[in-house]
């Protein structure tokens, strides 16, 4: 089946933000085996809106639209479709009750304009939104499927993966079935040339490559009649990639990240985990910390930016931050034996480098960054040499950081 | 005038790739005056290919396209252009002399395919690729204008400000203005509700809401002949948004984020921060050291997740972590009191809440989040009940986080 997205928002029009939405629902829809001729963005825009869902519909079976389902005037996705399809829309009991509930959770006065979003075009199913106030809502039209998201990816992803997920499986027949291959600390290209004439032979299953921060996802996706017959044909691959790959596969399960693979593994061989941060202040720890049952792990983190709060936390003595400076391998490595005897954790973690824009010099440029791993005694440091703005350089660190803690600890349980 | 977007590409299409490039043209474009009722993604499929360029045509003055342009058979945006405007392709001998070039630095040798990329609409202008092989194109057709660019960012960007920039310049006189008025600790719906009147007498200039988490985005935009006229138009909205939102307005420059004005407010009055985190894990540190400059306000931040860190690391006393439990206002204090007396801050706040998924009772649910704030000796203690998944409650208290904490401190300037 055909599948067309429309994002709505005249915030995307205008490059206020950048349409995150459209990547993501484009590649579930893969995903879900629905082919993906064109994405369409149209403001907030009644006229406008009603000509894109009128032309999405005569070019595809399934339209998903994000964005506009919100409280005020401006949000006409819900009015656009009822009115095409002429259906009324209808006050949904449960909707109002959600919407009434959460308000008076968080203690807020509702204004008369949020009842607009327990409005649901008559005969549609709701989808509730566990995040938001606005819910979603799947249509069924004469020709075409129809489903109206809420506009924030937090509302957006979670929904999506609950409620659509399970219509669009109804809707496609042919089944898709696919794994990804996640790996750390290998580059975007150099994985490609190792998998080069695995990709030059690919139709089905085939092998796309995600490059994410720090990350490459292989996914093998295969067509066939039967799951079994799809997983038939993806298992060899995925064998295969693993091979290639070695150590530097962290998982193939969807649901775990770098982050959970590196709590799992210290939680696996009871192992306590503690990270001192400087120029990423505070990401390494809010991520770690953002995998669940992450506190059996978890000790402590610290963050320490000023080069005076790195003497007095982490006991970095002066000399060292005046001889190598706050970024310096030495000041890593100070930093990592710090917060292991200040915490008693078995493991530690250190970052300390330079983010950008600023702070930048000849021998010490933007983007040196420092890492430094401690375990059983022995310590392990890094340097990286990372490009991009400052909140790209920070993002890399943080995923280098799990990569090389990841490392470490295999490299000690092997002992 | 108005523009259309085109990008042509199935990676867009595969969600392989977020689409940067329209953000990045958009935002541009809206800064040239001109206005964008559409952008449009589409494979490298030559039928489709042609279908959205001719929509495009009949519905704008200036079409873009980006992606297409490569050496490859895939690459097609030249052709389909060339094909509906009935022109000719013929070698750009200047082209083909810098592809020369280029491959002779590299030493790499040419293939056949490079060639392609010389080709040119007969009439149509070269703009040179300072960073690629592809040149962009501009062709002016009967009755619009259309820009042919590179698909990587890094060709396309440079080539845009410095080629295509002055094109439009020429061709839209009108200026667009716009100001922002960011609002933080007002609920999107209330702060429509404060600003109806406005946003219904609207039209030029117009008033448009945005929803971050915890704050909203007030965008005045006008129209004019001229900047100065559209900055009188601007002005005296913004005033008056101002005036209603009162001190809830944080900023009004554009680069402004909340966690820069809290540094920023810090920083003028000489105080120190210090953070002590627990269900956010260092988010909130990590989002106020982004912020450059940072570490001249920025002590010291703990992630204290477990209830032994928070005693031995900011000394809350085991009876209050008993008797009240770790998420209660009494352990929010004494976390905030703990943090200042470790670093000598002037400033500090605490966060501790159900982040959830699990965790939740019937007395503390999950969202419920107490963040304190201490100044000066007072300490300021706030109740929240977020919604939403774990991410979303961590970002919620985040910003509640700084809201609470710049009021704190406004209010201590206030004495």
């Amino acid at each position: 089946m055909v599948v067309e997205l429309i994002s709505v928002g005249t915030e995307i029009l205008l490059g206020n933000i950048v349409n995150t939405n459209a990547a993501y629902l484009a590649e579930k829809c893969a995903e879900a085996g629905l082919s993906c001729y064109y994405q369409t963005v149209v403001g907030d825009n009644m006229q406008r809106l009603k000509e894109s869902i009128e032309l999405g519909m005569s070019r595809a079976d399934i339209l998903i639209l994000s964005g506009g389902l919100g409280p005020t005037q401006d949000d006409l996705t819900k009015e656009a479709v009822a009115e095409l399809l002429n259906l009324r829309l209808v006050m949904d009991d449960d909707t109002r009750e959600r919407i009434q509930e959460i308000f008076e959770k968080r203690n807020l006065e509702i204004t008369v304009n949020n009842w607009k979003q327990a409005l649901i075009p008559e005969g549609a199913t709701v989808l509730d939104n566990a995040n938001g106030t606005a819910p979603g809502i799947y249509v069924k039209a004469e020709k075409n499927h129809i489903v109206l998201l809420p506009g924030p990816p937090n509302e957006l992803i979670p929904m999506f993966e609950e409620k659509v997920v399970p219509i669009l499986k109804q809707l496609e027949t042919s089944v898709i079935y696919s794994r990804t291959v996640k790996i750390c600390g290998v580059g975007e290209s150099k994985a490609e040339t190792i998998i080069m004439d695995l990709m030059e032979l690919q139709e089905n299953p085939t092998i796309a490559p995600y490059a994410k921060t720090g990350e490459v996802h292989l996914r093998v996706t295969a067509k066939a009649d039967s799951k079994e017959e799809a997983q038939k044909k993806v298992s060899p691959i995925v064998k295969e990639l693993k091979a290639r790959f070695g150590d530097d596969v962290y998982t193939t399960d969807p649901t775990v990240t770098l982050e959970k693979s590196v709590i799992e593994l210290l939680k696996k061989h009871d192992l306590t985990l503690a990270t001192a941060e400087s120029c990423t202040g505070g990401l390494l720890s809010a991520r770690l910390i953002n995998v669940e049952g992450a506190s059996k792990v978890f000790k402590a983190g610290m963050v320490t930016y000023s080069n005076k709060s790195k003497r007095k936390i982490l006991g970095v003595k002066k000399p060292i931050l005046t001889k190598f400076g706050a970024v310096s391998k030495e000041t890593a490595v100070s930093m990592a034996k710090g917060i292991l005897s200040q915490t008693q954790a078995d493991v530690s973690v250190a970052i300390t480098g330079v983010a950008g824009p600023d702070g930048g010099t000849e021998n010490k440029p933007v983007g040196l960054v420092y890492i430094a791993c401690c375990i059983d005694g022995i310590t392990t440091t890094n340097e990286y040499q990372f490009s991009g703005n400052r909140s790209k350089i920070r993002e890399s660190s943080v995923v280098a950081a799990l990569t090389l803690l990841r490392k470490c600890v295999m490299k000690e349980l092997k002992k």
